[in-house]
């Protein structure tokens, strides 16, 4: 079953029309809800971005944030999902294809949940990365449909023997193609400050507030290739994700190989306090 | 009736799949072309930026140009369009949502045409415009369906009174929100350099080949506002505005406020060698 509008449907029903203007610009919004037990996760941090995207791209909320919590969780309880996530999509509407917002066009909201387990096994082994310019546009802090740049990173990590892209902006790291990151150093732990050239992770905001709780140092300035190939440990966050920790950057080892302490502690902590 | 695969059928017959990668990433790419007494105008430029598009975004042309060619005939005689447009766009196709490109799904293919007449007030009487910083990604080469950053632009620009929006980066012209920009000064044509920065437009190409055959000089290197504001005459060009003068920057007149020489000199060129 799917949410479209305000209906929990069959999947098969539904016809999304080629004059929506998330088909032909992109013309839309998202939100990646992580699911644990059966219940949303974070689930007010992750409507205030929704809430704050749409004002951004001035889209208009067809349904009030009650209507829209309800409705997720007549989905997630008709799909009975314990571990997964839930998927919500809002575009601007329908109208024939023309760049100005149409006059009176409803938004169509689409939103599916599926079992997603938590990736255990990444957790504790690590993946590798590839580090690639960062082509993306200027309000990567808005999560939109024009997606683009960061399916063609992925795909190129991939194609290069990678797990993830990490991207940088003139040397400079930002974020990864759907995850933030991070590095710790001596001790201190650095990322990217949450302007405009990242996305606003929840994640990313949950694990520092954790690390202040653990009174690790925590530096959210921008760092270069040259610190992150340096780096005594390096993770990402993400929604999926959680802590994931980074063993590899174009294929040369980071630190020993091997998951540091601090990203250990990050990750038990999080269990701890969410998980348990 | 509308192109869809390599069929002709009604328009409502066709759904979208909501887990056309289209949808949810964007992740298409598309053309607009011009359509002159009832026949495509420049179709090898349009087909081979689509070819050059689909190489960059990796998406496999899933019919051959001479079969894309004589569907979109077939739709444009379904149609019976003499003056128009025809707009096609090609998605990765159909898979759940994940980043990386899904194994064996197949393209989908999408064309309407629809009747749209030459602009020929604006051309006379000049459009105004606003400028606003190019916020969009490094790959501006590319026509995808990634637009909301253009659409943005345009809409931000009709909400401060102008009819298009002037883009610039750190204050370096690059193009408009769906056209590419030129102005005059001291005789001189100038225009960005067809680089990642803007879009390699055709009738941009058309309208440089023409000022060639004119004896005109041009210089395509980036321009900034300082130059723009001060030009003795601003137009733009595209595949549907053909060759349409700015008239007003910021509610400020271009020079005397009145269309320049060279952008008549151009426009009748190009209606001389194209349209009589």
């Amino acid at each position: 079953m799917i949410l479209f509008q305000d209906q929990i449907v069959e999947k098969t029903t539904v016809q999304i029309s080629p004059d929506d203007r998330g088909y032909y610009f992109g013309d839309g919004i998202y939100e990646v809800f992580r699911v644990y037990n059966g219940e949303l996760f974070a689930k007010e941090a992750h409507f205030e971005r929704l809430i704050r995207t749409a004002a951004a791209t001035k889209i208009q909320l067809p349904y009030s944030i009650e209507e829209l919590t309800a409705n997720l969780n007549k989905l997630l309880y008709a799909e009975r999902i314990g571990e997964g996530i839930v998927y919500v999509q809002i575009t601007r509407g329908i109208a024939p294809r023309a760049h100005p917002f149409p006059v009176n066009s409803v938004p169509v909201v689409y939103a599916y949940c599926i079992e997603v387990k938590r990736p255990l096994h990444s957790m504790k082994q690590g993946i590798t990365a590839l580090t690639l310019p960062d082509i993306r546009w200027l309000r990567c802090d808005l999560k939109t449909l024009n997606l683009l740049a960061n399916v063609l990173a992925k795909q190129e990590a991939l194609d290069g023997e990678a797990d993830e892209a990490i991207l940088h902006r003139d040397g400079w790291v930002t974020e990864c193609s759907a995850s933030n990151i991070m590095m710790v150093k001596a001790g201190v732990l650095h990322t990217h400050p949450a302007n405009h050239l990242i996305l606003h992770g929840i994640t990313r905001a949950i694990v520092l507030k954790i690390a202040a709780e653990l009174k690790l140092p925590i530096v959210e300035e921008a760092f270069n290739l040259e610190a992150l190939r340096t780096a005594d440990e390096v993770f990402i966050t993400g929604t999926t994700v959680e802590v994931t920790p980074v063993i590899a950057i174009d294929h040369a080892k980071v630190a020993n190989g091997l998951i540091g302490s601090i990203t250990l502690q990050l990750q038990q902590a999080f269990e701890l306090k969410f998980l348990r």
